[in-house]
């Protein structure tokens, strides 16, 4: 059974994934670091990595920036596999993360959801027999009322993922209310559905003869990313040194 | 049991609405009209409406603008409810339509799918709940890759039945790429999705605090105008002199 | 602006409503009360209701069934309308209920959601229309994978709704696996799918010729039911006294 | 451009399969074959494949059983490919396509849908990302009211797959309302919808914690086999002999 040290394990995200891995039977949480100690655990928390001496097989890290330099630093001298997740790290934070690559296996990716990166791949193989078949691929997306930016990062990512299996051969089309005229055969629509508080939606759709064939992907809730957190962990444990993401993980 | 005529009885719409009412124990067909008359019917079939002397409690019309004239100078005469679906009617004959409907029921409608005539009642009930208590709505349509104009009548009709239960407070939005910025709470989204032979989908969105209420209406060819027909023939027979249309066979 | 006394105001779903209430321009909260009162809060809070005089139109209770008994008696004595979303009350609680509605305005459901108690409102009208025209009735619930019972209250309390329309003539179906045979007209099929932790969705489908209308509603948490008791606050302030459910908020 | 025999060319797939191919630049229909030859076609016609002298790659064949003798021998005699969708053939004429196969290439499979073959393959590697990660798999699928067989070939063929590639470690449940109790990780649950005439809805759900990921194929006709057929006939043209199915078409 792999034995993780959870580096935030009081945040909520780090909450989140102690929830989950209490109840696989593949992982289990050694000990856990958090500045925030009031709490009772399950398992012992230290207050900084560096004072932590619990035996593992993996870091997985949902902390905040200013606790990374010291997480990299550890985990190089023991050679030790991290699960990096923390988010807006600087350049230079960036590059240590590439040079403690060099002596550790390091796991870190735009998107931890499993789903979402495991339909990035799934996409291009429909993508490859569909698209020259002649279907049309279309893209909706939904978010919540507050999100600024249209459409997301992730829809981008979608797109780009199934252009790419296309060799690039097709632009992306925003808005059809505009012209009076047949849709293009190489052209992926994408439309921006915002309301309410929905965390996340996107859907594919290939659309052919009589046919339509749809991938859907449902967030209900940021948790998504730490399941992916999860079984990054799983799969980083033994790994030798280098740099990892998601897509290894799914590894077909 | 209402006996029907069907005017333009050998068209492709005269023969999916004579399967219909084979099946439909309220309502039989007892003649038929075609200027085509070389294939054999199940009912006997004249070539123009002149000639056709069987009582009757209703006619149903799928023909042509060039046989409407006839068809209403007839019906006018012997006071018999017409459910009127040719499309393409001169300004002459749309005056003659309102004449006519001085002297007998005439029920014509721009959509005969009783799907969407109920949706556009039930969306009104809907806006007008969920509307002021904050919930945000978007619409999504689909249809094949031939069609040239985005979004749909039906899709702008269907925002036009929310908007009116809203006091016209609301502004339609096809393209959110463009701008950074937060959703306005007094807009309805409008996206238009295009590929394969899509006959029409159209998907009216309620997304509020952790809830989605969604409306969905999916046609699979242009049969669901037939069905509204036959169920319009049913509410028309017996019905005095007037003008009515789908929102009155969908009486709640 | 409706004044409300959020009563359970530092429990879950009391944070919730307090949030909700933050963002919302007719009604706000002017006291809480609960038991625990650690944690600052932006109105006064009261350990017991006893305690609180702060001048108030409505009051919101999310709590335990230990609490309600003191609610009532203070509700009744000030004429004060109460939305009680408390579960679990006891017999004698219950009767005390109906007591206090001869006395005050007390709303009580046993779904708070705005959206499936609209539903079960616009489901009537559909199916007073649909069912007639020979439409096919199913309905398709999803929830999380520790949900003992199936299909859900949720699930059967909306086909209730559309057999209660439909004269009770229909009966449900939960299994077609067992038998060959074709579909019997005056049945509702009713499928339960469970998985991970899907908090709740119902789908409701009416499948003419070549036509489908379906109904959706997907919640993504319990705040749903938060929102529905603050829409019902806003309704329930200067009522009358009398028992009220959330068909009465939906006023169409 | 592949050349093409269109066997079976006037029958309500061959006009089909001709509509089809007259918009794809990659075949063309070179001659067609059908006993009733009394309306023009854009090729010619001959009223048995024997006096069909014209240079083809590649038969498409959707006739009928008692035609499917002459065509493998006429195959077999000029090594030429042949896509059979003829369904309905004896024990004797299954053998003989065997035979064939040992001289020609015969593509031959029980589903021609471009889209369900695709998924098949898809859903396996889903399946071994997903299922060892703990998401729960359920499929529903919607057919006609008129289907006397529930779940759907398709359904289980579906099922088979996920299961195929889970080490066959899951059972199907297609009833949860008998019993009062949790979801086994190791079962799929089938669900059957039924209503109008819906031509067949395919859903696959994996659902995680947090999470949904949905696989959908909605055909609209059944044309979705003839646009299977036109791709399996590009494929076919100039392969070796031997048996193909629609798996070997979809090669990723």
């Amino acid at each position: 059974m792999v034995r993780a040290i959870m580096h935030g394990c009081n945040g909520k995200m780090g909450r989140v994934i102690t929830g989950l891995i209490s109840e696989d039977e593949g992982i289990r949480i050694v000990a856990g670091v958090d500045t925030y100690t009031a709490v009772p655990n399950e398992y012992p928390v230290f207050d900084s990595i560096e004072k932590c001496d619990v035996e593992a097989d993996v870091v997985i890290d949902f902390s905040n920036a200013s606790a990374v330099d010291g997480l990299l630093s550890y985990c190089r001298a023991r050679k030790l596999p991290v699960v990096l997740c923390t988010t807006g790290l600087s350049e230079a934070q960036l590059a240590e993360v590439e040079d403690a690559a060099k002596e550790t296996a390091v796991l870190k990716s735009a998107n931890m959801s499993l789903g979402i990166n495991l339909l990035l791949k799934l996409l291009q193989d429909a993508a490859k027999v569909l698209g020259p078949a002649g279907y049309d691929i279309e893209l909706v997306e939904r978010h919540h009322n507050q999100k600024v930016d249209a459409p997301s990062g992730t829809a981008i990512a979608l797109a780009d993922s199934v252009n790419e299996a296309l060799d690039h051969q097709y632009t992306y089309v925003y808005d059809r209310s505009q012209v009076r005229q047949k849709r293009d055969k190489k052209e992926i629509g994408i439309s921006a559905v915002r309301g309410g508080t929905i965390v996340g939606d996107h859907e594919v759709i290939f659309a052919g003869t009589d046919e339509v064939i749809e991938f859907r992907h449902t967030a209900y809730s940021k948790s998504v990313f730490g399941k992916g957190a999860v079984e990054a962990a799983k799969f980083l444990a033994g790994k030798p040194a280098g740099r990892y993401d998601m897509s290894d993980v799914i590894q077909l």
